[in-house]
């Protein structure tokens, strides 16, 4: 099993060390959260990570401490089994009476937090979060290659509904046979988020009336789901012909997501849902023509929603109503919902390094949803495609 | 689609009222997390349900009201688009000025917390997860009813092991057929886990070796994983004749979750992990002969370490050294990490309603683990076992 190159993980924490002696607020940062440990440390175990502004990282862990020492190219991993001793240990390394500490406020239950506050009565906890996933926001080359392959398995994916996608299959047997192909290819399983409440089995497969159904997902697509248990993608609708498919199915390989959307139909699809889609694909590459360094997330959000309206499509892009959600794409690597979010409010500039999901929809309320989406590399010069599959509708 | 009946949500909103008024502590209750909405509102919308000690309960949706009206009983469903109108809202109906309020501590995040104490700055916010967890703890006829399809689920994904478990397969390609057959009879895919930096994908799969590999997982079993980055469960590995092949799986509908073990093995196992695998099933009849109400949790994990111990098996019962956890078995219903824990610590007593999953495991360090669980129903009689696998090893 590859494990992370330590000059990643050397660079990452430097990165972090950087913006906390720039920012001159907080001391250390103490990563708590498994997707962020991994990212820092090359190893998701059970653990703390202390990260002091200046000198070296100390990784203490619970569960399990081989699998760390194995897994992560840090030097000093340490064991605890209660965190009762944590201070104790900080102090031992030089870490002992940090007055002012971040955590990751956006994904710490308030649980962990209070005994932290316990643990260290006179320390003052602020929130790492926005520092964390600013720095996660850039990605390395590595980085990237991984999200490649997560490309190559979503591309396996649509390949898959080519061939399972007949008339009266029903949406969840549509999903068996696609979950069972990115499987076979290396996907991980887990799709991670990172926002509160908003888990996702592998993303939504949704056709006909389903595309249009908006659910507590904050995503222009919903669907109505197996049950009001876990309410969106998947139901148990037979599919059939005329009807769009919508296949918005994330690839994820080592950890890292690559977000893919494309439209199938059996026997073709009534011509203002064509229309549309060629709409959605002339707005994702209107968008790709003006992926820059230095332009704003919210321009590229702007100009797609221009672009929709002078086509006819102001009140249905990305859903209607209600259910319509104010951005065009999002940021992705270790989890799916990562920053810059390519909505209208935000003020980030883009950056090289930048992986972003670019997902124009448009909704026809009762009928269903058409679009597609790609995942693109922000690079000094003209953006690249990471996903690899044809953009075109698939008739089948 | 089924919605919740309104009985059902009546009652367990009656529930948590009669224990608010009997603490005498905190006035209301505000659930944001989506199982705990699901749970009292049939519903698992981006919502604030607000329950106080007495009156009627009031549930405000952000996305999407229509959804939620469509799934759930409740009479007091209203709108709102920022947490801001909520103050006001609440004040409309009478919930003004609430002074002490119960919030899930267990898995909000920090930043939730923060910004409901920014919108309530004088109310004071106390812990409010111990009491709901205690509450979904024991089930309905109605919950046990869908833990016995989850349970059914559960019985698929072992019979078609017997179809694809064949020398030279590796995990992963197995896991894509057993996780395929689940989606097929209404799996939905996700299976929830409340804990931090839990998340599970199906379970855990696990051959040979694999077997014996600890992981963060809070659990007997962990396995290597695909890469660090999400690791446990299966990897790459090719299965072989004679290796334990551990399937412990999790079946999942409406929501509702069974967690079942069972043993393979192409051509037979050793006689020494067989004789283990017999006391393993000893040690599951000997619990289910003592689970009665008034039982301890605490006395059901201490009976299974004594038995265990008896037959020479003390320090490789649910792992070993510093992999062995001190627990053997949990509750299981919304979510797969439910209490009680049957762990050495907990003073709980057993109830009618409550369903438990109970999973001795012996390891063999470096060459595998090999164990059965079922997931049972406490009753004033003898326990019912809702899983319906045969427990015997599977030789193929």
């Amino acid at each position: 099993m590859e494990t992370l190159p330590r000059e990643e993980s050397t660079r990452r924490i430097a990165r972090l060390q950087y913006q906390l002696r720039a920012a001159n607020d907080a001391e250390a940062v103490i990563v708590l959260q498994d997707v962020d440990l991994y990212y820092f440390t090359g190893t998701a175990q059970d653990a703390w990570l202390v990260i002091p502004a200046e000198g070296a990282p100390l990784l203490l862990v619970r569960r399990h401490l081989e699998r760390a020492r194995r897994e992560s190219p840090l030097e000093q991993i340490l064991p605890f089994s209660s965190g009762r001793e944590i201070p104790a240990l900080l102090a031992e390394r030089g870490l002992g009476g940090l007055r002012r500490v971040g955590l990751e406020f956006d994904v710490l239950p308030v649980e962990q937090y209070a005994r932290i506050g316990r643990l260290f009565p006179t320390m003052q906890l602020v929130d790492a979060s926005p520092l964390i996933r600013q720095l996660r926001m850039v990605k390395s080359p590595y980085e990237v290659e991984r999200i490649r392959r997560a490309a190559r398995i979503a591309d396996r994916m649509a390949r898959r509904m080519c061939e399972v996608l007949r008339p009266g299959i029903t949406e969840l047997e549509l999903a068996a046979e696609v979950e069972a192909e990115a499987r076979r290819h290396g996907h991980q399983g887990l799709v991670r988020t990172r926002r509160f409440n908003q888990a996702l089995h592998y993303g939504h497969l949704l056709s006909g009336e389903n595309g249009a159904v908006p659910s507590a997902q904050d995503s222009a697509t919903g669907g109505n789901g197996l049950s009001p248990a876990f309410g969106n993608s998947v139901g148990s609708r037979r599919i059939l012909a005329h009807e769009p498919v919508l296949l918005d199915y994330v690839g994820v390989s080592e950890g890292y997501h690559a977000d893919q959307t494309r439209l199938f139909t059996i026997g073709g699809l009534p011509a203002d849902m064509r229309a549309a889609l060629q709409v959605c694909i002339e707005i994702l590459e209107d968008a790709l023509a003006c992926l820059r360094p230095g332009v704003r997330a919210g321009e590229v959000y702007a100009r797609a929603l221009a672009l929709a309206g002078r086509r006819g499509y102001a009140d249905r892009f990305m859903n209607t109503g209600a259910a319509q959600v104010n951005f065009v794409g999002h940021g992705v690597g270790l989890e799916l919902d990562e920053i810059p979010v390519l909505a209208g409010q935000s003020d980030l500039g883009l950056e090289p390094g930048m992986t972003l999901a670019i997902e124009p929809k448009i909704v026809f309320p009762g009928r269903g949803m058409v679009g597609v989406e790609d995942t693109l590399l922000v690079t000094a010069g003209p953006p690249e495609c990471l996903t690899v599959t044809p953009r075109e509708l698939v008739v089948l």
